[in-house]
């Protein structure tokens, strides 16, 4: 049984505190995770876990008890490392500077730090006894945290700098927790598809044969998004690179899915009478990318865009500002709420990263000979996709067309997979093996990526009519 | 296999530097500890490894090729940790202020360092190539090195606060070789006794039972000193806390056993005429540890001190001073060179750490039933054994009553013993073992302590007499 130095430190004296009555807490039976004087049995079941989704733009995690497995407290922030860039490729061109790489670690170190110890203390948890990490996250936002020289994710061939599972000590990445918990990174595909990817495919079961007999498509949206197709043959991913227009970034008037953004618009198709609800049902504050998506769906639905995102002579009379900058009006707005518009602008920054996604969906789906008709079902995960309008999402191409009742939205899918493999160390098992057998589409090197990113970068033609 | 993180950081780059032709460097089959760039076939051999023995009083180390066993390069240096004192006591006491632990911790690595540079740079190997580090000290050596809880070993019933094997790597202890390193730390006996005993057991082959068919002693001298009995039924062993003395420490004129340092002396009994002899020819300096016994030994042959170690009224010609600071000349200087004198004091300061070894020696032999006559052999390990009189050190006590013949100075075997398990893994297989089945005596507890220490403390009457 291995006794890390930390645990050794003190143990003479835990040792001798209650005449060597001692409580050990043990790491799968292996490893000593820590001794404490005299015996408490109150204390038994005093081992904590976090699940941790690090996104390019959000932390997620969820604080549970790895005695009953219970759900104690949960929350997100924004990744720190955003201050080098929204995109990732911001971010791996900054970790090519001096310090950069060790900057970026300390940074995404520093943000899991403030949201774990946020969860500690709401659950009333010594941050001591939290003995498990489990982290999932694309291969370039993995790579950041454990340090790990990523540029062979800066140029093709793209490739993932770590595969894993890795299981470290908390304390060697500078992790506020017990110093010797265990930090257990999920492991990668290939490319940029990583843990989170396989954390989906275990949250939704996709690696059981039985819920691949009819082929599902699982479309993981994010700042990276991964595309994973499951068939009676096996799993296929690939990974898009979206951007943040999803989460509301590089949008005139775009905000995150919180309280006062605009979830749903609808324009009559007629008296381009507009309507909109807000998440919280206040009075609105800007768009989140659900809305933007709706948006499009319905100003070209109305005839007032083009299949190339352009402003109609229709809609002319309801434009204010000149060129590119000019804006349809949303909503109006009065002395004490701001106005709301849409640019050609930001129609272009959703064009652009539902073409990254269309292209991947398109391209994975051709690879598997796979028609759009024959998905059983599409799962629309990401805190992006909770707010969806998936019918919208058909019209300006960025799901396939298929009856929208097939569409789910599951909601942050990651973090449910890292969830059931902190809890359960066969899924561990499973999930290393998964990953080896996905197969994976590298986008990147494709023949045909550049023709199809190009004809997605407009609406489907029949949406464009009234 | 386990990728270590520094391993892995660095991997990617390494991969893709020479497309994808790495030369491994792996720690038993089972550890990465190094990936370096293309295939380096003249850099097959280049891995070392360093054997280490931690002593209270003095650091000692030998840097070997890990492919050929040879020896590169070997040295010591002072002990850093002397700052706070001398005798282990003294550092186990400031272990207890705030951060002594850790200030003892890194003081010990501090010196290690700069030993294993030295070494390196001497043999003009790369520090980052080392990957292996063996440790061996007594308990609390070891304990201070590794940063470990002292508390067990400052009050009674003393227990050694790590037991080991340990196997750890070289950077959680701030150890500047390859940072993934291993650093194994042999196996503790109990107490005071360390990995120190069983690395001299491994040295002199007293694990094998065929070395123990009639009984054999082993006394490793130092400012912490081990005894081990060797016999058909096992090994027992205890500690002494002999202090300074032997190295030169706390005697007047003492001074290490370096050149110009006295080490031998002798008086004739009738005459009185005074001859020394010096280590490397040179004129005196002082005395080391071997002269003050050799003097102690001549003075009561000679009729000149009682068994108690005062001087008798035959010395009062040749005597300087008064009282305790009566001291007798054993060079009488010039303008060019130094008077060097005996004290009472010094004497006394000898029959101390003499009485500490003397016990155990009794004790041991007592516990295990065998008499001094039955001893086939006496070693004498330890820096100071190198010069040692065995004629003088029986006449004084030191040693039981045995031919002198039987006396064999067998110099550093904790260093010897380090660089076996360096270089042989089945080796430390053994040495747990064995660390495991020595018959601890804890003299702090022998009923018999105070008697035998307090009668130890005098001359051994049939040397009393010219």
């Amino acid at each position: 049984m291995a006794i890390p130095l930390p645990v050794l430190r003190t143990l003479p004296s835990c040792l001798r505190a209650k005449k060597g009555q001692v409580t050990v807490t043990l790491w799968q039976g292996q490893v000593v995770m820590d001794v404490t004087p005299g015996w408490e049995a109150a204390k038994r079941g005093e081992v904590y876990g976090v699940a941790l989704d690090l996104g390019t733009s959000k932390l997620a995690a969820s604080l549970h008890s790895l005695a009953t497995g219970e759900l104690l407290a949960s929350g997100g922030m924004e990744n720190p490392q955003i201050s080098h860039g929204e995109d990732l490729l911001s971010r791996l061109s900054y970790a090519f500077s001096p310090d950069g790489r060790g900057e970026l670690q300390r940074l995404a170190v520093k943000g899991v730090n403030h949201l774990i110890s946020q969860l500690a203390e709401e659950a009333g948890v010594p941050l001591g006894r939290i003995y498990e990490l489990v982290v999932v996250g694309n291969t370039a936002m993995i790579s950041l945290f454990l340090g790990v020289d990523t540029s062979s994710l800066a140029r093709a061939p793209f490739s993932a700098p770590v595969r894993g599972p890795i299981d470290i000590p908390a304390e060697s990445l500078g992790l506020e927790i017990a110093p010797q918990a265990n930090v257990h990174v999920m492991p990668c595909v290939a490319g940029f598809v990583g843990a989170d990817a396989v954390a989906d495919i275990l949250a939704l079961g996709l690696h059981q044969a039985s819920r691949r007999r009819k082929p599902v498509l699982l479309v993981d949206i994010g700042t990276n998004s991964e595309v994973i197709l499951a068939t009676p043959d096996g799993l296929a991913a690939c990974s898009c690179a979206a951007g943040p227009a999803f989460e509301g970034a590089q949008i005139k008037h775009g905000m995150k899915a919180v309280t006062g953004a605009i979830e749903r618009v609808k324009i009559d198709p007629v008296t381009l009478k507009i309507e909109v609800a807000t998440i919280g049902n206040t009075s609105p504050v800007g768009l989140c990318g659900s809305a933007v998506v709706d948006t499009v769906a319905q100003l070209a639905q109305a005839g007032l865009i083009t299949p190339q995102g352009r402003f109609t002579v229709k809609a002319k009379p309801h434009l204010l500002g000149h060129g590119r900058q000019r804006h349809f009006i949303l909503v109006p707005g009065d002395p004490h709420h701001p106005q709301i518009t849409i640019t050609e602008q930001d129609i272009s920054q959703l064009l652009l990263a539902k073409a990254a996604i269309q292209t991947g969906i398109h391209l994975l789906l051709s690879q598997e000979g796979v028609k759009p008709s024959q998905l059983k079902r599409i799962y629309v995960a990401g805190a992006f996709g909770r707010y969806l309008n998936p019918a919208s999402a058909i019209r300006i191409g960025l799901l396939p067309p298929i009856p929208p009742s097939r569409v789910t939205l599951v909601g942050n899918t990651a973090l449910a997979g890292a969830r059931l493999a902190l809890l359960s160390t066969p899924l561990r098992t499973q999930a290393a093996r998964l990953a080896h057998h996905i197969r994976f589409l590298d986008l990147a090197r494709h023949p045909h990526f550049n023709n199809t990113f190009t004809s997605s970068l407009f609406l489907p033609s029949n949406t464009s009519g009234s």
